[in-house]
């Protein structure tokens, strides 16, 4: 599974994706991660990715070209041959309005070979970008959460995060099976009683008892 | 305003917060980001930080004391001194059961010296580092976005970036204004008439006009 990210900030993003379990998940070659910088698409002599909005209106717009030109280049679309990666190739979109991204979104998106996740900064990207790679490829619009970020990078390292972790084998068998760490948020570990300040703070008693129907119990309930 | 992240994964973390907005707004030093290891504070010589659960379960939890101290630390808390800091710090606690993180929560966290954001890995922390911390400032619990990660730090850079973006200064005055963009999600940009692949995709006419009722209300409408 490779993904690809689309974005001005390479760098920024691979520290994050070259830590922990995303980390060595690449390493052990269950992943790849690329990148693609539309600033090297660019065609104009200051490597210039934005211009201001048509109609007025605050900041500054990325330039759909550049970016068209750098996904393509990730799926490797080429003119005519667009329909034979239509099925395994699929392209994020960040908006604020587009649907929140669940569990459910990471699993449907293990079904494709290649993820592109295109990362708009400034005022967002020329709409006619996202009407183009339409014709390249899926095109899936997706929020990472309710607020507003500088840039789509956040959501989509949030994206690869909860996707590699779901691939079959990135976590051990004796992992996290994350519906379960929903329905019992509280977790409990060594030492038995911590002492802070003068205070005693103790693990709940059922959860010592190894009565597995008690403790089950215990945790729907907290 | 500062932010302190309690992390494993400062390298990953900081690369993010280095670039484009965050890092300018650091270097002008309208915020600062500061971190704390959690395993700088603990006490057995192996520099564990996670154990297996109370009542058994998948994966490994992760132990109080070390993010306590960490947590400690960063607001500069000490015996006896706790209230003096009571309402300039706040403690970030994330959870999937948590509050969604809105821009209403980022205007919220700019009244604070010190957001403190603690970031987990693994199963989850020792549930009795949020009392605890509790005594120390106010916590906040929140979620970002609805897919589990594999930590707090993909949900903590994008709190630390939406808190700054929204900060008086950091962007510039003819910059973002959220509210608008999200009404407004179809923004474009030069050249008036992209050709791509044979095909014509032009700027709504509207746009050009210069006509500013008619655009608002194009807008509303898009």
């Amino acid at each position: 599974m490779k993904f690809h990210l689309v974005t001005l900030f390479e760098e920024a993003c691979d520290a994050y994706l070259s830590a922990s379990i995303v980390g060595r998940a690449r390493k052990e070659k269950k992943i790849s991660v690329k990148y693609q910088n539309p600033r090297d698409y660019v065609e104009n002599k200051w490597g210039k990715v934005d211009e201001r909005p048509y109609g007025g209106g605050p900041g500054m717009v990325m330039s759909a070209l550049p970016i068209i030109k750098a996904v393509a280049k990730a799926i490797k679309t080429h003119v005519g041959r667009t329909t034979s990666h239509m099925n395994k190739s699929v392209i994020i979109w960040f908006s604020p309005s587009g649907k929140q991204f669940t569990n459910k979104d990471a699993d449907a998106l293990t079904k494709y070979t290649d993820v592109v996740l295109v990362c708009g900064r400034y005022e967002g990207i020329d709409e006619r970008a996202k009407k183009i790679l339409k014709t390249l490829a899926t095109v899936k619009e997706f929020a990472v959460g309710e607020a507003v970020y500088t840039g789509g990078e956040v959501p989509a390292l949030a994206i690869v995060d909860a996707v590699t972790r779901r691939l079959p084998n990135v976590l051990g068998k004796d992992a996290s099976v994350e519906e379960r760490r929903i329905a019992s948020s509280a977790v409990y570990t060594r030492p038995e009683t911590i002492l802070y300040k003068k205070k005693k703070y103790k693990v709940p008693t059922v959860l010592k008892t190894g009565h597995h129907s008690n403790i089950d119990n215990w945790r729907k309930m907290s």
